[in-house]
């Protein structure tokens, strides 16, 4: 923490802060130049958080420099972690596509949809059994009959599956059906869930929330990581901004924010983060070129009935462009030596 | 909702369009101008929503009109909710005051903070037993332990108590303790919690999400008032925006939007909503101004010493000032007939 | 400045920036924790900007805690600035109010908007003569003519003017006619403008940018004191944020920011603030009891006719009963003890 | 436009609507479903702009949906432009780069950044001569003299040069000297020196304002081609989100946005975009994959004695490695047929 003073505080009230520094336990150096006295202050984070010196007199802010998040970050472990999925790895250099539709709705429908996914060369099938939605009255989803049919479709295809989890008491019954547990955007920091998470054996896909820092996203991913589960694969869908034009602004940022701060692998999600069908395959292409280490995207057998987010979907031709389009250019970063695997 | 077409949309195009329409239920009229074809539909709000016409030929993009909530808005229900928690009522016109520490951390702090509040003149006190926090390494708060200390402090001073709820599991227990359910800003999406809530009777504060709109808020009360519980106090709070100045941005605005689209009370919470204990005042007037039914702020018997968000939290003394200056602010509103009670 | 070293930077590392910092006539000193190590660095703020070592190896980030503006600040001029404008006063704790037409439109339309102005009790008069336009085919103002009507209305009724400038070349002709300059939101950052306007000796009006920090407004203001005008009259209009359903996001917090970090007196504008007509007055009530020094609002003789803004202008008939409300509830702030002079 | 009506909005309020659009030169259709009642209104968008029915009794607001440009999009002239920078083509599906210091400092900084730039194969020098700074005591640029240098550079080495213009009066002796005239951000609504521009016949690169709108950005084009000149190339340099960690978020979907709503080349500056130097080279990957034409960046001799913007600069050995990559990625997109023209 960095204690800046004002620039008219006396000598009294440095003293005051030193003090109140020391009392809990923590040291502290003055700088003092003419226009600026700034009070280092370091030490155990815990303490550090207990320190609250801005109603002193003479002080003007204190800026916090410490991290939330250590076991998640690349100081702690600087070398990627690749996350085996029963045999897909995600991490390692290749791009892993998760694809399918918003919604399962019926059986005939997600049995469309994988045979579709399967043909195209994704490795997973998406598909939300339990939709938190932001009206009541919207489609809330098929719930446990939605993973069941989405277990069929993996029996079906041999493609793994992901599914959202909403609750800490569904957990486990998800963790049955699903390879990778995902946890949406609106509850990145429903901690309860995050730490229930932590403590099953299966790979957790983490959404970045609508409005997350990096640093909170981060934060959340410590969460699971904390509680014994190091299979956490963050996923960037898109922020919220002042433009409406898209649905969110894809933040492609994040992808090189992380592979900087953090060993763990980063997917994009570029029909939520763009909410338009047609932009799926340019932000798809760019995440690749950023280095992604994976594409999460929306496909509908006819999204012309879609019950959720039709106008985000690709039909299965531009499902087929799209992932054709990413092959080669996964190839070619890799075979190229251009793939970014950490900044 | 509107389809806009593209202006070098053709007849078939529109034709198509139209049959797309017709085949949801739903009924469309087209406008034709020279730069402009646009195609309005109307109908039953759940078909609207299967309808995707965004991937078809000609449409350049379509415009959602309808809103997703009725029971809470004014036009289903003109007259101002007034909420009766065991005889102090809010919403008609008096100003509130739900005061106290961000969290309960010992019984010693909050009977001492109890104390203090209640010899300021708020009627409520605030309190987290359990607290969601970014980091996993921060105090995480009391839980049930937190709230028999509240539910003590009610019995030596009389006051209301309010506290947060984070949990569908922990609903009846938060229940039996609290007068007023609190959700969190995090939370104002867990759609399970929200439902859960609505089968309680007992109040619920709904505090805004951190980039929650208006809309999306006003659907979460939905939530709540559908399942049968229509004592639902909105809580603004501050909204992310780029100013870092500020932990949040104090929306105001947001005050008057609800007195103009929902017959619901509004509280406001300057504490959180500028993170800094100096602003709390200036907002706190500024709030009961635009007509908020009631005020939240955090009150520390030691700021100093506060486990969590001390930075905005008061002084007893700061408190004080505060209260009188609320209290004479809102008699001067009401006996002025400045009071804005409906927009 | 603080430089944050990574965790795992060694002796090496913190000696290479020592030596940087030291090479560019700075002066630093190192805090080493276990989990920490930072470099506070303090001395001239002109040598600091040149400072980059964030390329250097081991080093995480740079924090800059240091101001861009000196002349403006609290610290510099404790106390708080009154603006006389040939006779009436800005920040002495009365509340003006300047009101008109977004546009000047023609003489008759003018001429009607300053009899109600003047009627309601307002003290300025304004109204656009040069228009800043998004569309290059929307009405872009009536240029000096627009500024002679005014003077016209001046001389009628007695009201000041306050018209904006857009051009460097237009400052001495506006100048010429006006009693206050106007910078727009769309030019805080137009430094030139800026310059020569802080060598005029007239008050300059200076609208917070649509997306502008309170650090970069206060900013822009230095630039304007530090040529020798201190006539700075700061006024808050809305920042962008997410929230689509007023037009902008009126941030009252910053009325209490800028009460707290300079002397100068600081202005509220509901109607752009909002973009709703409807919300002016809850809104123009809030800032008063924040502190605001002035109110400045949109009215139109017929807003339904407007050539542009019309949405967010008043009627003169609510015009009137804001106008009451707003010398009321101001008389009470001050009688009360309750304005907030400086925080 | 469409105006929706209060659900409880009567027949005599419709009707009272319809004759305000009907009395304004415009059509309107009513469409009224059992929830929804909502006018559309066609016509002459000029008409439309004064049609002010907010305040009208039974109207719940409006929603405009005609756009503020016509010239640059895509629907008035599908082909997509190619501009001719004196044998160099942007927006030919070849990725052109624009590489330099961020300001011009003296003669021997340009004259050896250029001959860097040129070693590593960019086709254009770029510095700033005029300098817009937030703090008046930052370095504010050489002006004249600075692009004398850069003239100086362009002789020696054969590269374009590209400078920014801030001054109507400046734009005659800035466009004498460079190949491409620059708005910058903090411009990008300064429509006088946007119309003057359009007066010239030289490119202009129009960088997107820090927290413009997509539509707002190509009604700012609009008024440069409305002039007559059509050589506009845009350049996505960064918006202003909520995000800290970056100095912008870059809006990548944005390349994909311009590329279908107008016909004009888009140029990603990932310097300014993240703030980073770190975060250029996968930003610049990502904005060639997304289909962007050109690549802006800054590069200095020695970023850690840079006058400005020194922490977002790349070494000499950083320049030439993402060279080599966006020329390799750039002839790959096009071989492969992944390049995306146009969406």
């Amino acid at each position: 923490m960095v204690i800046i003073m004002r620039s008219d505080a006396d000598e009294n009230s440095i003293q005051r802060v030193m003090e109140a520094v020391e009392a809990n336990g923590l040291s502290a150096k003055v700088m003092q130049g003419a226009a600026q006295k700034i009070i280092g202050v370091i030490g155990d984070k815990e303490k550090m958080c207990c320190l609250d010196v801005e109603s002193l007199k003479g002080v003007e802010k204190t800026v916090n420099i410490s991290k939330n998040y250590t076991l998640v970050s690349r100081e702690f472990h600087p070398e990627s972690t690749v996350i085996d999925v029963d045999g897909i790895k995600i991490g390692n250099g290749n791009v892993v596509v998760m694809a399918g539709p918003c919604a399962v709705e019926s059986k005939e429908q997600i049995m469309a949809s994988a045979e579709i996914i399967k043909a195209g060369g994704a490795q997973f099938l998406r598909g939300g059994a339990y939709k938190p939605r932001t009206s009541p009255y919207s489609f809330q989803g098929l719930e446990e009959l939605g993973l069941k049919y989405l277990a069929d479709a993996r029996e079906r295809t041999g493609l793994k599956i992901i599914s959202e989890v909403t609750e800490v008491e569904n957990v486990k019954k998800v963790a049955e059906y699903v390879d990778v547990l995902q946890v949406g955007a609106r509850n990145m920091q429903h901690f309860r869930l995050l730490k229930e998470l932590g403590r099953q054996n299966k790979p957790v896909l983490l959404k970045r929330g609508m409005s997350a820092t990096i640093e909170e996203w981060l934060s959340a991913a410590e969460y699971i990581v904390n509680e014994g589960n190091n299979k956490v694969i963050l996923c960037e869908r898109g922020i919220r901004s002042y433009e409406s034009y898209t649905r969110n602004t894809l933040d492609l940022s994040a992808v090189a924010a992380i592979k900087h701060l953090s060993h763990l692998p980063i997917v994009v999600d570029p029909s939520h983060g763009t909410g338009k069908w047609r932009m799926v395959k340019p932000m798809a292409y760019a995440a690749v070129a950023a280095g992604a280490d994976g594409i999460m995207m929306e496909v509908h057998p006819d999204p012309a009935v879609a019950l959720s987010d039709g106008q985000q979907s690709l039909t299965p031709e531009h499902y087929v462009e799209v992932m054709k389009g990413i092959k080669a250019l996964s190839g070619f970063m890799q075979d190229s030596g251009l793939y970014i695997r950490e900044l």
